[in-house]
């Protein structure tokens, strides 16, 4: 099985520590390809962030050859993971969805943590969109500074990532934590080391979720929400 | 008062009915300026649609000279509303938000017709997304032809629309009728020959809620959700 | 046009100030009448205020000469306002209606402050059913003491609202703000100079809503809750 | 016990009606005390009819004597139930929420029978300010013509009822019928034998349930919502 | 009347508790039989423990004789509650639901206090499962020690109860409290001592409720959900 | 890896067909060990059937050795599903929250197709207990004669399904169907030759989704809902 993972932002940085973590999690047999969103923004932060993003991201996914059997979109947020559900007829899930679809018979409620006190309402948006929200105790938030300028060392980043996720253990009884950002993934397996709780990295989620999606030879429904744009691509110019 | 009333598709034919009846609505001494997102789809039907639209949209926006006081999107759907609130720092008001918020003082639930089946579950997203799904009873649908078809006449038009108010009325106990889709906007009048319950016409309603807007010297909170993106706009390629 | 701005309470005071907020938001043109409910209650600062205040006013409002345009209902709560809407058949707003309603489209989640730790519950009520929970993000308080008893300087008032303020922005991530009060409308001004966060103040809200409304040829829907009452007003005691 | 069972409206055959069913209900030991708002409108079928009812229904149950052990408030509707709860420190219930907290253990979905459509909307508000919307299963009506016209036949009534009870049954998978009107009371026995899901009529519903109140110690808590008016009752004018 | 108060779990000292307790709350004439579910666990802590408790509180209560007028089940959880309900056609009233229901018409918001920390979500759920999540503003713990490890003394349980019923008075303006266990039970009295907020026990309540129930010739509905399973009881194993 | 697909009830002849559609399922790599829960009821159709099934199925998931990798509970309901993600330590997964939690990133809304009437207000209240409520469009049923009754001919059962799932498609826009009962799940492959809307089997869902949880290292949050339960499993009883 191919499965395409795509990095929506053009950091071929993150595209790169996506498909490391999509490998690892991967089944033999699975063939990873990390591909960039070169035409996208450097970052998803913002909802401005979003539509830079969909429109080239959309088309670069419909023309990819060869085609690959399923598309997993490594950013958490909503730069357009509708529109790529339209558009293609092979099966795309996100991150975002695939993660809190693999929490919800695993706890009784998660929290989200986000890389800016900024992404909060971003976050909640997106949770109540994909309709998490009974399900969703709270979005936290490190302050991660915005890309481009110098970032934490990893320890610092994991420290602060540990004591929010201990707030959350004694005060807000949930019961398992989703990385909400791709720029936090790698620190998945460092938390691990100093926290009770469960901790879902959703790049891993995403693989392992669309591959059992590819095997059960679904995909997102075509009839309705997801049925194809009325117009050819190429004609939404 | 300025207010630019951006249509996010390519159709200067539709800018132009949007324009006229903001006109119509605006009042004396606001001035209404039409525009057209020609870098955007030719409809937006779609997910795919609203991501077409986005871009381009935001980046004209913030790049309008002179600058407007307040900006109404006139189309009924999320092709970068959030967005454009983010990148602008005037008063930025979509065409639905504005007719769902005038509506709920004035009615018990609301019903919206939108132009095709196709597009129900795309405004049942819009109208959760925008917190009004409470006050809203359903959304409906006729179904016009693609853009680019032969249209229907005028007259079928605002029979079919009739039928479907009339069986909301019996049926459904909603009192108050949104017409979603810039596409219905010119019929709204005609309809009201035939109908008991209120029709909001979203370009109108938007455009005397963002006059009020201006008027209190109110925008988009620009602290948490609608702050500036965090890069400048163009760095977001 | 003229807007009636009906003060539900039998405080001339409070009239007074409202007229005037309401007049200095109000458009050239607009002629701004204010009214005390004088067979109402004091202040409405409990239930029973709300059903002390609730008869006489819709009775005056209906039989209110030369009829005004529009009538905005100037006090932060439930005194009858569907009442108004029932037996009126022009446009009829009340001031927490227009406020939640104009500050959806504008953030993420809103804050309400009210006039004592009492109406919080009161409040938290009036919010759910205008339909508006899934917005706002909670109901705050100062504590200012019974009508007729000694009031606080206003500088002392405002000093309390800014430090409620500061809390919400901190604690809450909500990013918007409104005086949930008459009493509290007048400082709305001077808590803007500390505080970052928009802050709304329902008078001006609602007229500038209600020319809106008028303007647009709009008023509640008159099929269904709204119908008039089955019996002529006289009859009901 | 004395029970005080207060009709909202001041039509004295629908007391008889009232408290008659109130004493078939009441527990040997019990006393009713029937009692009617003379003051209050002929019926209440609307918001209007709400705000006339509730003044002077709420000081005339203050001044009552010798006072009561409990109220029932015998309206199905929302004329003033917080306000009687606030000013009074026995325990008030309407017969509408007790209705429905009785049936939420022993069904699964309720409908609420009301008598005509004007009321349907009315009813919703107040199933939804009872925090009953997710037990609710729908509202329906008859169509009784307006008091003062002439009434039809009981059977006729009982045929209507039992029309929409069986459309229940059939369509909605309901499992449990509330009587929601004063008017439709005399009818449950009736009704009753021509259905097979339970007909709860709400006179006899709250008497009940407040007969176990009062055993029980218990009144609406005086701590926050339903805390006293602040100012002297007679103040408030 | 007869009314058994059966005890999910197999300790026969809360059984004497609850009977005691019901005793107290019972109406002159109506008869309290404790019964004690000695198949079923020593106590119900987890999931675990309801359905431990389920098929032999179920089956005992199916073969009582002679049969009681009505069910009381004492235990605040969801031991059978519903397979209670369809497999007898008595009434059946869970000491959780019964609470939760006498206590919407008399708070604004309530509080739910239960035995540990581990028992929050279970209990969460629990009020979810019954419909009253919008009424319950929290569920906050105690720390009791397991059943059969060392209690504390009693004095020191109303200490931490007392400390709890504080906080929640002035941190989040709930307004009554309910005890979620009956191990809590028996220190209600004590506690309302040392505290404004009314204390509800739910033995006492659901005592009083069914009493109701049965005066009011109610029951679960037997159409739909509370049907008998479809095999005879002995099929099921 | 090794997973135990355990049927709740006693009957081989669902344990076979549930088996076999899991090795269907299943990766290669997989064994998949169908267990019979022979102390259980010969079906699971009602609440009664739930507590017959869960203690046993519990005690000998506890048990079972050599130990499985995971576990997939084949039964659409609520027969002890969070009392088995206490007692275990490996991941339980049980088929209808594995279904929904697929369902929920590749459809707008989903249908859940139930075998009898009576079991429609059962689904609901499971899919409202795993927080699937807001993409539930509704629970329709066919009508199945209990088991031990003659069934109908396969063929039959086929026409009953298509015929809901054409009136599923036409009239409600939900756009992916959920077999709602191991009785249904054998017709899953034929019923997709007459529907353009994907049908979801669930036991294959279920398998598909506990090897990714396997793979992932992931399994419920032990911390919290589901800790073992705090005595030795034995001193249940």
């Amino acid at each position: 099985m191919r499965v395409l993972v795509a990095n929506p932002n053009a950091s071929e940085a993150i595209t790169e520590v996506c498909a490391k973590l999509a490998r690892a999690a991967a089944s033999p047999g699975t063939e990873v390809i990390g591909w960039t969103n070169r035409e996208g923004p450097p970052v998803i932060d913002s909802f401005y962030g979003d539509y830079s993003a969909g429109r080239p991201l959309v088309r670069a996914l419909v023309g990819f050859r060869p085609r690959p059997d399923a598309v997993v979109l490594a950013g958490f947020g909503n730069y357009g993971t509708a529109a790529a559900k339209e558009a293609l007829d092979i099966p795309v899930l996100g991150m975002a969805e695939a993660a809190m679809a693999l929490a919800a018979p695993f706890c009784h409620r998660f929290v989200i943590l986000t890389t800016s006190r900024r992404m909060v309402p971003y976050t909640e948006d997106l949770v109540a969109a994909l309709g998490f929200a009974d399900r969703c105790r709270a979005v936290r938030s490190i302050e991660l500074p915005p890309v481009g300028v110098d970032q934490p060392a990893g320890g610092r980043v994991v420290e602060a990532l540990t004591e929010v996720v201990h707030r959350i253990e004694t005060e807000s009884l949930a019961d398992l934590v989703i990385l909400g950002g791709s720029r936090l993934s790698p620190f998945a397996e460092r938390l691990r080391l100093y926290s009770r709780l469960p901790i879902l990295e959703p790049v891993a989620c995403a693989v392992q979720m669309v591959e059992a999606v590819v095997r059960l030879g679904l995909r997102q429904s075509k009839i309705g929400k997801y049925a194809p744009p009325p117009l050819p691509l190429a004609d939404y110019g």
